[in-house]
């Protein structure tokens, strides 16, 4: 079964392509600058080279016929025709409360997305987009949404609710979603192979460490809890995001500095984060750098960083009772070694013992010591190969 | 040395005195409706019966005045005259960053008090009259302020700022201050104390938990971190409260419910907590008795206050890597049984072992079984006392 998933944004569409018999990636590619100008598709087959065309991509019907052409091309394509592509999977950020699951898209789950424009307006609505330029372009191939809210529903009420009062919460849909769903889920079952025990017994904590960054608590094999709220802006101290702070701060500053919610919340996605702290950069790679030659304030914000996600751990270890394996991802999970020492020094009540010397290499691992209580682990994610997986499973 | 102890409220006044030599309580009084129709005096000598005054107190010097007549009065007077006092004890809420200990008050001290109205306009103009009341109506007698911040000034850098701008959160000194500073102090070396072994060896997390609520990790007799933040929204579920949240929600409701900075402060401070999340009340009797009646809403609202209780003792558990004790304090954190069977519920990962039946008691104890790692140990706060032992430290 080939499975074509798609992550589509508003100007960019990022596609890969699996043979699901033993979840070979054939290929994958990302479509850039749609509808501007100086619009290109870079188109990357497996094991060859990669090939750039720019070309004029007006819209995102566009930019699928492209994708589908390049993918069946005679040179460098990947498979023989259009008609070899068994289902699509598209990455839809918010499912809202209405998708504890992967979905099969129809009309009915199309209309239970497109409400969720307004808490998610910058990604829900480029995901139809792709979705019905498929439909268009690929008439007839079943399609699935993976959403990166669902696997987070199964979060328990006293844990997703905040204490504002109950009608006004349900009159808005006001409540923890929780994001990176999809990455979560997979690392976390990506543990339990390598840990070679079922997930059904396992206390995991998965942070997932980038530029956006999410933690959560997953039990058993279910998230119960997670650091993302009704908006990817809570939590985590991020590259530009605010993360937990005193929310009486978003009024106080609202005054001091004369901002409308609209700009309040804008400054409050873009602005702040390790950016804002260090006033240099949202990367961490720049930060790491300007505090080895003695910044302060890059020194600070990467404190204020590994201090948070300590935090979180120590709270999640609280909701599960202990902690059988600390899983890091995503950029700086997967890069950081001195990150995730920071983090991991201290927590040796946990039954943490990290290995400084595994700690150091690069790809998959489990890098704590022989014997330790709680497992510390380096799993790159793939949320491809997990929308591939949920769109296999749901459309076969 | 006789120490007095005031709580100055804007239409209130507690007060107790203190024989600092056996640190005895000698009276305490509550002066009520100060400016306004109906206001009385309730003065309670020890070992004595209480006597009520109505009469017009018209403000707060009127209100010290009542006070020491009623201290002196021959009746049921606790010191023969007003020479006896030695010192005077303030609580003061907010102390900014300026003051890390209690300090004598002087010039230096109220022009440093006085900048922080702005942060604390319901809590520090009120306590600045109670001490103007006593520089009138007790010249020459020495007067320290303590401050409910003070204790958590040894919070460290990464844990006190927001991920704000830098330059920003210190052009308007945002950051965490946190509060109830006074009891965690008290209960941290009480706690050393009844374990009999020294605070500057001791991890301790102590719960407040009243209508109010904070949590502070206590390492080595110093807090280094607190629920409270800037203000005291921040953090657990409170009576009215809303605490933590995510910041993005705010500037959202602002424009789905159209109010300004003023009104939504106003509303996450007195709409929100267990009584918005109940719809019943903030108070937590109520909630236990609605809850036991088969009110969903107030078993939900105990729920996720409990829940968020549990989250902060992990993260702490986290900051301090493990705890020797965990203390509950304050009118929930004091009288409430199964609340603190709830927290604890699930915290065997950090050696906790509650003994049910002592939980059941009342009063000081340390409820947890013979051998448990982690202490749970339940401690009637006593701020009052706290005040006069700085005073009296501070004066003498």
């Amino acid at each position: 079964m080939i499975i074509l998933v798609i992550n589509s944004g508003s100007s960019s569409l990022k596609y890969q392509v699996f043979d699901m018999q033993n979840e070979t990636l054939l290929a994958k590619g990302l479509v850039e600058r749609i509808g501007l100008n100086g619009s290109l598709l870079t188109h990357r087959p497996s094991g060859k080279n990669p090939v750039v065309m720019e070309t004029d991509i007006p819209n995102h019907d566009t930019a699928i016929q492209m994708t589908v052409d390049a993918l069946t091309h005679e040179e460098y394509g990947v498979i023989k025709s259009l008609k070899e592509i068994d289902a699509v999977g598209h990455r839809v950020a918010h499912g809202g409360d209405k998708f504890p699951d992967s979905a099969i898209i129809n009309e009915k789950a199309l209309a239970d997305i497109r409400p969720l424009f307004e808490v998610a307006p910058l990604h829900n609505p480029p995901a139809v987009m792709g979705i019905e330029a498929c439909q268009h372009m690929l008439p007839g191939v079943p399609q699935v949404a993976v959403f990166d809210t669902a696997f987070h529903q199964s979060i328990p009420e006293h844990a997703y609710m905040y204490a504002l009062p109950y009608d006004l919460a349900k009159k808005y849909s006001l409540r923890r979603y929780g994001f990176h769903g999809t990455s979560h889920k997979y690392v976390a079952q990506r543990a339990a192979d390598m840990l070679d025990r079922p997930l059904e017994e396992l206390k995991i904590i998965t942070c997932h460490l980038g530029n956006g960054a999410s933690i959560a608590a997953v039990f058993h094999g279910n998230s119960i809890d997670t650091s993302m709220g009704f908006t990817p802006l809570e939590g985590l101290v991020m590259g530009t995001r605010v993360g937990d702070m005193d929310p009486a701060v978003v009024p106080f500053i609202m005054e001091k500095e004369n901002m409308t919610p609209a700009q309040v919340s804008d400054f409050m996605n873009k602005k702040c984060g390790v950016l804002g702290v260090s006033g240099v950069s949202s990367d961490f790679r720049d930060l790491e750098e300007g505090a080895g030659q003695g910044n302060e304030q890059c020194r600070l914000a990467l404190d204020m960083f590994a201090y948070r996600v300590k935090k979180y751990i120590g709270a999640y270890a609280a909701v599960m009772n202990g902690v059988d394996a600390i899983v890091f991802t995503a950029g700086l999970g997967e890069n950081s070694s001195s990150m995730r020492k920071t983090v991991c020094n201290g927590l040796e009540y946990l039954g943490v013992r990290l290995d400084e010397q595994k700690n150091k290499g690069r790809g998959e691992a489990d890098v704590s010591l022989p014997g330790a209580a709680c497992h510390v682990m380096v799993i790159p994610t793939n949320e491809e190969l997990m929308i591939a997986r949920d769109t296999f499973r749901l459309a076969k």
